[in-house]
């Protein structure tokens, strides 16, 4: 699930210009790159959560405070980037995650976290891949308005 | 993750009027209300894919097509509905979802489907969860944006 995510999310974005990821819709709309960026960062938050099995610091919080809040922090801070940057950081990222799950089994993915015992891993990893995908759905949207009302054909 | 899907997407539209619900954002925009009964009917087409096996009849495309389709057709004959003949559409549909995993195993949502034999169960009704999931990120985008340039308050 994880995987069909992420694929779906990339073609979401395939060959998309550093210009177009950075347009904003409207001045309350995120970025397209800053929705990539969010991805990431959530997928690192659960990494710390799940694997390193501790609440994340408050250099974890400053680290990715703007693409895990978007908003007016993400559109300031997140921009500027080409599609290879992004795709890069969220392969880096899911990459750790594969290998840190291939190590764990399926009684540590139902036990609750010690640092969140609220939720277990199972469901830390689905709502990963589900704010992916409420975003890929954003994204989609966007992108069919990226040259709406434009001078740029 | 069906009913945490189903629960987010009631959240997202929890309290919308017939006038919120039928309110076209932009020219190309789907309204909430048709995407909320996109999500019922594609949760019947998958019913009939993995509950009756068997591939939906001409009969079924034509009752579901404006909803599965969405775009011009929906925009065109789903509106003027309160939100509860979504809900209860959507509770209904479930219902029947829910009481058909009741009375199967495991071995069954892994078998190949008969009458779409490249996906099995699992994959199918990840799928319904998904596209739910998705068009749920669209309505909390379009939702922020209801009342914005527009008299009503």
């Amino acid at each position: 699930m994880l995987s069909h995510a992420r694929q779906t999310l990339l073609q979401a974005v395939d060959g998309l210009s550093r210009d177009e990821l950075d347009h904003l819709h409207d001045a309350t709309s995120n970025t397209i790159g800053a929705l990539l960026g969010h991805a990431a960062a959530v997928e690192h938050w659960y990494q710390i959560l799940t694997f390193e099995e501790r609440k994340p610091s408050a250099s974890d919080e400053a680290e990715w405070s703007a693409a895990l809040n978007l908003g007016e922090e993400g559109r300031r801070q997140i921009r500027g980037r080409e599609l290879q940057s992004y795709v890069d950081e969220l392969a880096l990222a899911r990459e750790i995650t594969l290998a840190n799950l291939a190590k764990r089994d399926d009684a540590w993915l139902e036990r609750p976290l010690a640092a969140a015992p609220e939720m277990n891993a199972h469901w830390a990893w689905f709502h990963v891949a589900e704010d992916e995908i409420s975003h890929r759905g954003q994204i989609r949207w966007l992108r069919t308005r990226l040259h709406r009302n434009r001078d740029v054909p």
